[in-house]
């Protein structure tokens, strides 16, 4: 049908020690074997019904991880990124608890913090920036942070998230008042953070209506102005 | 290679009669032939640099129009959307002047008020759905509408763009504020509209540097709160 080399990649993003991380996995084939690299791989029209599900299917193969948020970011292409010929990879982003790359316990895959990734083959260091990138400014208006939190969280550890993200510190009733405006969390009953010197804390959880589909504002957590 | 329909579709829009248009074009053969359609068709591995370069080329050869703003929407996928197979096609948007249009004068382009397109061919009535709700988010915090004008214009002309575009009249004190923050148009040195019956108001163009780039800011036109 055509000579194009059609692919996807997933930027898998983590929260680490406070800084956003991405997973690489080592290729086991030509070219660049043995290097790290965005887990990806070749579209197959016989299996996957569309470039998300193939995006999908390669985070399961190939770091057992099933994200519930997984977004398009853009579409990378030409003669030069590929030395297999003209190619273009469909790039996706997921953000996941580091829980669930730890319990996931894949050998292969390594946590960089994004702004350590340096070279990668074909052009992922350019695929990982422009997701980083992404991933800033959409956290700004939206509830997808979230993602980097497991099942249950405070709101100062949420807002904590937030912060690590944005990179910078966030007035706390400014940040509550966002929170309640993006009405995306509910206090789990009963559930008090506990084994903290501090008084003990209410626990959230993500709304079931969010699970996959974020919540957005008009006006950004750190609007100047 | 492989098995996957490799194309780009451009989702060109215009300001007509105050309304946001799009350009369809009568398809010249199967599938859907004879139906009006998004301008566009395959990427050629041999010509095009890249998918962007590919979108530009479909644009110049279907509509005979360079656009000086050309971004990449999102690539549309699967087994469904095309009778032919398993297809990709990676949609770029456009913003010109309607006068750019008129002096291409292609005959098999038709322009309709994006509200009013109704079905079209594969996925294209979903594409240009996701094409206009990008051009209303973006413009809410960008340089984006200034493409719908021409050269020069005033900024009343300027604010009546903007507000086609969102759906919704603006405060002329916090536009002209924004437009300040954005510091994306200069004064066209000596140059007044004239010819009106009210008194002859500066006119403006956009800054060399946003020719291809799009100024930002942090805070939407339209925010609440």
């Amino acid at each position: 049908m055509n000579d194009i080399i059609c692919t996807v990649d997933v930027v898998l993003m983590t929260l680490k020690d406070s800084r956003l991380h991405v997973a690489l996995l080592k290729r086991d084939h030509a070219p660049f074997a043995g290097l790290p690299a965005l887990p990806g791989g070749y579209i197959r029209a016989a299996e996957d019904g569309d470039t998300q599900a193939a995006a999908a299917r390669m985070l399961r193969e190939k770091t057992g991880i099933d994200s519930p948020y997984l977004e398009q970011l853009a579409t990378f292409s030409g003669r030069e990124r590929d030395p297999r010929g003209w190619s273009l990879s469909v790039a996706y982003y997921a953000l996941v608890p580091h829980e669930l790359i730890e319990r996931a316990g894949h050998p292969e895959v390594t946590l960089l913090p994004v702004d350590k990734v340096g070279e990668l083959p074909f052009d992922h260091a350019h695929i990982v920036a422009a997701a980083v990138q992404r991933v800033r400014n959409k956290s700004s208006y939206s509830s997808l942070p979230v993602y980097l939190c497991g099942d249950s969280f405070t709101l100062p550890q949420l807002q904590a998230v937030y912060e690590a993200i944005l990179g910078e510190p966030i007035n706390k009733v400014s940040f509550r008042r966002k929170m309640e405006e993006l009405d995306m969390v509910e206090p789990v009953a009963g559930a008090m953070e506990t084994g903290k010197a501090h008084r003990p804390a209410q626990l959230y959880r993500l709304r079931e209506c969010y699970s996959r589909n974020l919540s957005l504002t008009d006006r950004a957590l750190n609007a100047k102005g």
